[in-house]
């Protein structure tokens, strides 16, 4: 742009030469993106990025996603440069124990990161989040204001890559895109024709410009990404493009102007070596024995971006003072937001279910404590991915959040609405999911059949690594949801959810546990949860003879004492399998054989009680014991012991009723007593 | 078309007539989608489809999708018109124990279904890898024919929904399919705009024809669901372009003609209703009083496609025949493709590593074993989501599967190669992978870093549910890849795929491993398996000193007995950490504890081994056990029991060298020694 003079060249270069030396220190890493990328990063951040170096968490900032995190060079160059803190001995110590600058971008480690991304196709997944989310909170905050002229309007930036679009939930996250209108969203894609692979001509030729125009997108071409003026005036365009999202196909020659090296896999994923680093510095007229060599005058210019962020910050503060003023309860609303603390009293609101032996499905029992609590909530949104009636997750009354021109006779809403629609994208809901709860204080949750949580396992793998409390509605959570057979049966599903690190999978037992369950994971601030409910009735538990659901919270809990106080068997259980258990101790008990049932919903939070607790849920000297679940028995070993039975299904299920299915795989109260009988 | 007359209407119609009733009357399933595409589906079985009813598994015989399985009747009714076995009883039986019409229609339980599918998009992953073995076993067997006039050229005819083109896995294989320039490819969109939540303006409403076409595809576009003229032509023209894979985008009414739950949500996924069903059959001329009503004259007109197919079965078989006597070799082959069986002596070729401290990473052993056999073994092929070189996926001299104009400097290659590019789409490669393997006799392996085993998760368990003999080339196993970092480094992904039930995870110790895993994974025809490979060199145990690898087919084995021979302690390990155990076996010993160490690279292999054997492994009266893998404890107390310790990894990794990773998150051979001495 006219603005940019030859100190702006020079950072550019710096950029570039910074990004060869860092991984060429470490001897691994990704230089040549960052390499050809550098002059957009550098615009974007010196010119287009609204952003206040000096306050990454800024409320009216603009984000930023670098989906390509491999190429994390790209963003630690320009926030070393733009003053977010980042040093020169950061960069040097690129991919090492404890660094500010891990191998790929790490949010809450960095300051100026906004998401984690590594895995392709997940940040664009989360800038189109992000929009959404902006597009939600203003509409909490400001739906008043014209079009671009509240505080709260921003704009989401992204890059990806080849491999980034190559991903289905990239295609899954920008085809929602496109029926949500985001104008406040603009992608650049970095079209360079190299993947690790080498060119891109054996794997990836489509027309990804007419892809995005089929997807409703404001496509524009940039042919050289080192065409500053011609990047200039497309990010004008896509700015002033608010009803449509806007990509930028923008031709780069990764790894330019290194000699050799330029316009090859290698340069994607190696350090370039020693001879190829000083010739490319030659050519950029920089000394090729130097490393981390960075002008003063250039690091001076670039760092003007702090004030001119302080600037833009301060007008925009002094705006919402007058808004804080104006809108005493929106800013008590946002004030709350930003902590992620919920309001006093609001779990008043939760419904209670009485004993009743045909009972409520859970996923029915779900959808009540959502319609209960959404006036308590506004923070509070969420959807499905295409199952809404089977998800019980649409409040009725509510508004969809769409395009006022997207309504339909069965949905009505707007573009601030509450009801999200994600269509069959289990994928993207995940990865949206995660943009949304990154965005700002929202609480957002998604529904989909519990066996489609594979489909979205990498976006629930992120949550977890990155802490956000968003939550899955996992529903018809066993063989019990019966004819629809073994394709749609979770068997393996809680093993494999359990497994992940930071991820609390919740099964209650009955609809009071599920009301007790919501309430803890709405408590909790700091982690993702699922919650797998049942498509089936299941009944109510008579609460005045069993223990009371509020020990859900604490993930497990006796919920029938044997008659003696002393049990002689301990039987456990989750979810529907739950009644079987306490079916089998009615047996057990009229047999002679005390017999305690425990429930067990949430095996991350029952390892969080103190071991006493623990101990008196499980007492060590108890060791008949015997778990059923409807699903593969890996972990289930650590609560039996030794002398345990586990009663589970290691095999798919099958087409049929589901009463049928529970007789047939020997999932029944006399399966649970004879085992009960071994273990004693 | 012109060849079809008032019987071939009625007959149509019949179609919806049963799949309303078979709904009806187990009182749940999908009835809209197969009223709606039954002309469609009518017109390809009694005319397009190259099929013999009475030889379901005809070489010769073109293969059909039905990726949106929810839709089984449409498939059902078909077979049971064109007499394929199947009777009313059996579409009386819809849905119910043990019959031949699951919920969703299953592979090698129904004859005529080539593929499981309902986790929506599969299929179309399916199909797609369907068009591409047919092209590889072609090449295999008639190169030289001219195009179109092989007995091996068949068309693949797929059908999909929206929902289908909504999820990400079949925009993968679809852009994969453009670049492969699948001409033998048919694709019918089913355009009804309607999905569980109604009427897809809400969240989808890009425009698909415009989509394939910048995928590269053929499009064509029918209005009406009900002009078999014009559907006709379309499949005409669809089988004439062999240079592209074709979509026809075929506008229908879901649920067509009933005279009030047409168009919308409710016909998708519910019975319609006594009454709704009485008056569609007045709609159609059908007595409303009489369910499963088929007159005589249709199916005596239907069931002609039996004789039609014999007729072009013989003409087929006939030139079989002269094929087989002039090419005894090649006939050989497809001989014991057929029955996957492998050439005596095969693995003779497989390579052995001696001892040595530094070793050799096992992704590089294991392409030195596929670089071994593949002159062995000419069914076997594969490839990488974009990570050849990484994976070790790539046999240098073969050439890549590729049209000859996608030929890149580094990859030459022709439509017959054997190298496959997937791009960075790792489900579709799943999805393809499990359509190579239905479609016949060829083993394929794709290959991927074991972190994104996720996001081809839904494609594994599918290879799992239907006992697919594909291969996953899983590196990158651990911490151990080092710098890139926690979103690269697998952690809970043993467990989560152990849960699988029917898929071989197997994660050897050392070259020597390897290669008796892999021959082991080759010898088995009727299960996936997953190769969890390291990236960092492993010593290649002295086996001379230490047990024979061969231990590594019985999925468990003594690697280094105790001095005594009478083992105090039991180390156990999988992988990378097994040279921990090793070295703590030194300590443990030095310090006067006689100390076994257990290899366990596949659980599974290891359960099927006899009592006898397990337990000579693994001896009950030794109960000071330890365990270490780098992954989340899940399912180690099975082996290790109450008195054992596990030495794993409950967090994620970090960006690092990887030796400092082993240090700080404390998988050391001292941490083993202490938990060994805990345990004892």
């Amino acid at each position: 742009p006219d603005s940019f003079g030859e100190l702006d060249r020079k950072a550019v270069d710096t950029a570039r030469v910074l990004a060869m030396d860092a991984v060429q220190k470490v001897g691994n890493g990704h230089p040549g993106t960052a390499m050809s990328m550098a002059p957009t990063a550098y615009l974007l951040f010196q010119k287009w990025l609204q952003h206040d170096p000096s306050e990454p968490q800024w409320t009216g900032r603009d984000r930023f996603v670098l989906s390509m995190g491999h190429s994390s060079l790209t963003l630690y160059v320009q926030l070393y440069l733009a003053g977010y803190g980042l040093e020169l001995d950061d960069l040097r110590a690129l991919r090492t124990w404890g660094s500010l600058t891990p191998g790929h971008p790490e949010v809450n480690h960095t300051p100026g990161v906004e998401t984690t991304t590594g895995p392709l196709g997940q940040g664009v997944g989360n800038a189109v989040g992000m929009a959404m989310a902006a597009r939600r909170e203003r509409g909490l905050f400001d739906p008043e204001s014209a079009d671009g002229e509240s505080l709260f309007d921003h704009t989401v930036w992204a890059f990806a890559s080849d491999g980034d679009l190559e991903e289905g939930v990239s295609g899954e996250a920008s085809s929602l895109a496109g029926t949500q209108q985001l104008g406040n969203l603009v992608l650049v894609y970095d079209d360079n024709k190299i993947s690790i692979e080498d060119h891109t001509d054996i794997a990836f030729t489509e027309d990804v410009g007419k892809r995005y125009e089929a997807y409703g997108w404001h496509v524009q071409h940039v042919d050289d990404g080192e065409d500053l003026a011609a990047l200039d005036a497309a990010f004008a365009a896509a700015k002033a493009e608010t009803g449509r999202p806007s990509i930028i196909v923008l031709r780069t020659i990764i790894g330019w102007p290194a000699p050799n090296k330029q316009n090859t896999g290698a340069a994607h994923g190696s350090a370039l070596g020693d001879d190829e680093v000083k010739a490319t510095k030659q050519v950029l007229g920089f000394d090729p024995e130097a490393t981390f060599d960075v002008a003063p005058e250039v690091i001076e210019h670039t760092r003007k971006a702090v004030e001119r962020g302080q600037a833009a910050r301060a007008a925009w503060e002094e705006r919402f003072a007058a808004w804080e003023q104006a809108h005493p309860e929106r800013a008590a609303l946002l004030s709350r937001m930003k902590t992620r603390s919920l309001p006093d009293g609001w779990a008043d609101a939760l419904p209670s279910w009485p004993a009743d032996a045909k009972g409520v499905a859970t996923r029915k029992a779900s959808g009540e404590v959502l319609a209960a609590v959404y006036p308590e909530l506004p923070e509070l949104w969420g959807g499905s991915a295409d199952l809404a009636e089977s998800n019980n997750t649409a409040v009725k009354g509510e508004p969809s959040f769409i395009p006022a021109s997207q309504q339909t006779k069965m949905w009505s809403g707007g573009p601030y609405g509450r009801t999200l629609h994600f269509g069959v994208r289990e994928h993207a809901m995940g990865a949206i999911m995660n943009g949304i709860a990154l965005h700002g204080g929202t609480r957002v949750y998604g529904g989909t059949f519990l066996t489609f949580s594979d489909y979205m396992r990498g976006a629930v793998r992120l949550a977890a690594l990155m802490q956000l409390p968003v939550t899955y509605v996992w529903t018809h959570d066993s063989i019990g949801l019966g004819e629809d057979g073994p394709t749609h049966q979770p068997i393996e599903h809680y093993a494999a959810l359990r497994a992940i690190p930071g991820l609390d999978f919740v099964r209650p037992a009955d609809a009071n546990e599920t009301a007790v369950a919501w309430r803890t994971i709405l408590e909790n601030n700091d982690r993702p949860a699922g919650l797998a409910l049942s498509r089936q009735n299941l009944p109510t538990f008579d609460r005045e003879v069993m223990a009371s659901a509020e020990g859900t919270a604490k993930g497990g809990y006796v919920l029938a004492e044997a008659s003696t106080g002393t049990p002689e068997v301990i039987l456990l259980g989750t979810g529907s399998e739950v009644q079987i258990a306490v079916a089998a101790r009615e047996h057990l008990e009229a047999a002679g054989t005390p017999t305690r049932v425990v429930s067990l919903p949430c095996w991350e939070w029952f390892a969080e009680q103190d071991q006493a607790y623990r101990e008196q849920v499980l007492p060590p000297t108890v060791r008949a014991r015997v778990s059923v679940e409807a699903g593969v028995p890996m972990g289930w070993r650590d609560f039996v012991g030794d002398a345990g039975r586990i009663v589970g299904l290691d095999h798919y299920g099958a087409s049929a009723a589901y009463t049928k299915l529970y007789e047939e795989f020997g999932l029944t109260a006399e399966a649970v007593v004879a085992a009960a009988q071994e273990s004693i």
